[in-house]
């Protein structure tokens, strides 16, 4: 039985860690993955925290040595008891027992906060929306989703503001993807544009001739050392989208029995709505997923560059041409 | 930083698992020593229990694997995060962050059971006190400190006596000092006679000459292949008792600076007593306990013969002549 792929989402509140997550999901199937929430492991509950005058987002408020043993067990195949926050009343309530599947998708505000977490993860996410884009959705959620008022929302995005400066948001320079939706071209909200700055801390597939075929789509890609930013437009047209998709998964051949099912779907309120720019973003995060697994099913330790590179098949073995 | 020394206190309820602890504690220090409490890793609350008709002394009702894994941080001289049940109310609360002292003294019912939970401990005790002392010993705490009737700690020890029988006593099979005190010559209760197994799982001081030197004072040693049999009555002389401890102190060179404090006391009711072979027996486990961590502080992996012999110093280094 091979380790579990382990894949962080990580991003400030409200800032669509779940959306991301739920097209994964979608595609590996609900019973291959585990969710693991990385905030359940406060060190204070509500009441402490207002007495210390801490935020959630301070690295002081949680015991990230014990988040970073227990992705460690989870790596290693090993069941955890994770503690509970239970967010209806900011108090803790009975572990649970958490068992890993294929994949472990851990969403959190610092799970790649020190050296010890980023090395549990084979795939690393940052979500870095605009902030004016990231206190609508915050708000539109707690509100509707989590009983708060506005009032009660944007005071508490404004008191946190300095730890998310100091503490969230640098974050993203460990990122092996960085998401971030913006508003693009197009006035309607729901056709958001996708900048996604690809690392080269992990392989990824040679996107230049997508973004050379597509050019008059509006497709962008820039190169700069260490790192690719690839532009999509919101207003991206579906058949050309297709296309773009078909030659994504043309270079994960060895994924193709995933292709049923759809990407891109994500909900404003309860309406469900669709963008092209947020499935091709799930997929190139699926790439890098569905290779470490390739890579971990093959007996290597990761995916990753450099990283115990003796022990890792190259990744012609695992995707053969 | 040598890894905290691992001691396993395991018996029943109502066994004795404090008292002979407290004695360890005040020779060690206080703040040596932290107290971890192994049946804290109960996987149902008391009305979960209620509703499945378990008792908290099957395996099925703790997280075994868990408790292992948490047993092997602390080794690690790693701090862990350990679940808190209640015994108020019977559920969970806040987990609490638990950093290990030099020694840790994990006292519960199930901490021998498995082969990975054995070998987390140093030293491995198992107190096993006639049936009949250990009921007067739980009715007598139970109503005094824990607020139930004489009626309800009867009817819970029964219904709890098959998984006693299955599961807690077949411990004893695996520990490296099977304490039993025991009604003797003498009627006075307090003046119990200590009967203890000692196993070669553990290097022992030679204790024939003890025995030889005081045998008109009642010790009685008796030799079986794999173990010994100390019995020390209840009634032994205050100077005998001293003599006897002097010598074994005598084979503790190296830790003669632990010498300052008394062993032997317990507590009836509110009354505090104290025995001689009380003292005599918690001085034995001291000598595993000292040897243990000469062995590590030397960077042996164990004082146990056999295990990674090949990392641990002889114990002629450890206690030179």
């Amino acid at each position: 039985m091979p380790r579990p792929v382990m894949i962080g989402i990580v991003g400030d509140s409200g800032s669509g860690k779940t959306t991301i997550t739920r097209g994964l999901v979608r595609v590996l199937g609900d019973e291959q993955v585990s969710h693991f929430c990385a905030d359940d492991y406060h060190r204070f509950d509500r009441r402490q925290r207002a007495e210390r005058d801490l935020t959630p987002l301070h690295p002081d408020c949680n015991f990230l040595d014990i988040l970073g043993q227990d992705l460690g067990h989870l790596r290693a195949n090993e069941p955890v008891l994770k503690p509970v926050y239970q967010h209806t009343d900011g108090t803790f309530g009975a572990p649970d027992y958490f068992e890993p599947g294929r994949f472990v998708v851990t969403e959190g505000l610092l799970a790649l906060y020190t050296p010890a977490l980023r090395e549990m993860f084979d795939v690393r996410v940052y979500l870095d929306p605009p902030e004016e884009l990231r206190r609508r959705w915050k708000v539109a959620r707690d509100c509707s989703r989590r009983g708060y008022t506005t009032d009660q929302v944007l005071a508490e995005l404004d008191r946190r503001e300095p730890d998310s400066e100091e503490f969230i948001r640098p974050q993203r320079h460990h990122a092996d993807v960085v998401v971030s939706f913006r508003p693009g071209a197009s006035d309607e909200q729901n056709l958001l544009d996708a900048h996604l700055i690809l690392r080269d801390t992990l392989p990824f597939p040679d996107l230049s001739a997508i973004a050379a075929e597509h050019e008059q789509g509006g497709v962008e890609l820039a190169e700069r050392p260490g790192e690719k930013e690839l532009c999509v437009p919101g207003t991206i047209g579906a058949a050309r989208a297709a296309e773009i998709e078909e030659a994504i998964w043309g270079r994960m051949h060895f994924a193709s029995h995933l292709r049923q099912q759809r990407l891109g779907e994500f909900t404003v309120g309860t309406d469900l709505h669709r963008s092209e720019a947020l499935a091709l973003t799930q997929l190139l995060i699926l790439y890098h997923v569905v290779t470490a697994r390739a890579v971990v099913a093959l007996g290597g330790e990761s995916a990753r560059p450099g990283v115990e590179a003796r022990t890792t098949p190259r990744l012609e073995q695992v995707t053969p041409a």
